[in-house]
């Protein structure tokens, strides 16, 4: 799973049926790409995240059924900092 | 889910039967890399969108059968640009 | 779907009986670095492609069972170079 | 299977259910990158362990039904200091 | 299917019982990133070989619950390095 930050809401009105009415969280790698997430835990932004993908990130959604191949898992609180200190 | 921008229809005459008559769409990811999609949404050509890959690509389609590994599920309107400004 | 472009045929007599008799191409990706395909279509060398991964490119062959992870699509005919200059 | 190395415990109080108790981890790598891996041998900090992505990473659960895309498999003891040292 | 060269065997007691006595290998990929591979082929050190990844990786092996992501599907025995010298 990867380590993600949150950096803002995505709000896309035009999108296909699957994803049903999933809240959409755009979020930076450690590489600096942007990507998009379904977010079924309410991850605030600025937070880190880890995430799960293809298979998986279906299934980790309440309905398995939404067309997703990227969902944040769970938020990390506190320890990011100090590793990124102590690296 | 992937941020990628529509830059071109791909015209594609001869392609397995497989993919049937799905619109495929030439898109650029955020390395720069192009990349062929499925397009169910209509994107027009310009615009940021994201996609979704794997198995979700499938099913993402009016007919989960077209053999594809990546389609277009939204399109995204406005706020990218700002987002650029912005990093 | 990726674009990548057809270098050579593959001959190799020791292989998993999963892979039967498909016929195996050389593609060479946008990054430069090689893959094994397999080609459903015969797509001529020196062609530019675009190919399937995971598991549709299992589906994308006549007979479902071959192991493969990289199966060629379509063969794209005239727009790339164009494109590669406009770019 | 990818090779990584352990780097701390993952403690993460907020994450979905579908994850269940599984013990997480922390791992770097050969990239420099962090990824966060669900471990069901227990491996200590600081081994060098290798992984398993996609749907398997679920199966190689106790309980496959864990929400995992990367799963510690093994354990690697001594060799890899000294093919470090070889390269 | 990805092009690596046999380092070495990889020999690791400590394992997860869904690798069974998987004969394990020591892959180097083209960007010199080591890998983990099952190996139901006997590849000798040294030689090149193409892998499969992914849910064909388990099916490529004779018993399909090995839980593996990476499989070497066959040996390239001659052309590589004509072709290297060639590029």
């Amino acid at each position: 799973m990867e380590i993600m930050r949150v950096l803002d809401d995505l709000v896309c009105s035009r999108r296909i049926g699957g994803l049903q009415a999933a809240s959409l969280r755009l979020l930076q790698n450690q590489a600096g790409d942007w990507q998009v997430a379904t977010d079924p835990v309410g991850a605030p932004v600025g937070k880190w995240v880890f995430t799960t993908t293809g298979s998986a990130a279906r299934v980790a959604m309440p309905d398995p059924r939404v067309m997703t191949d990227l969902t944040i898992c769970g938020i990390i609180d506190h320890w990011v900092d100090e590793a990124a200190d102590a690296a």
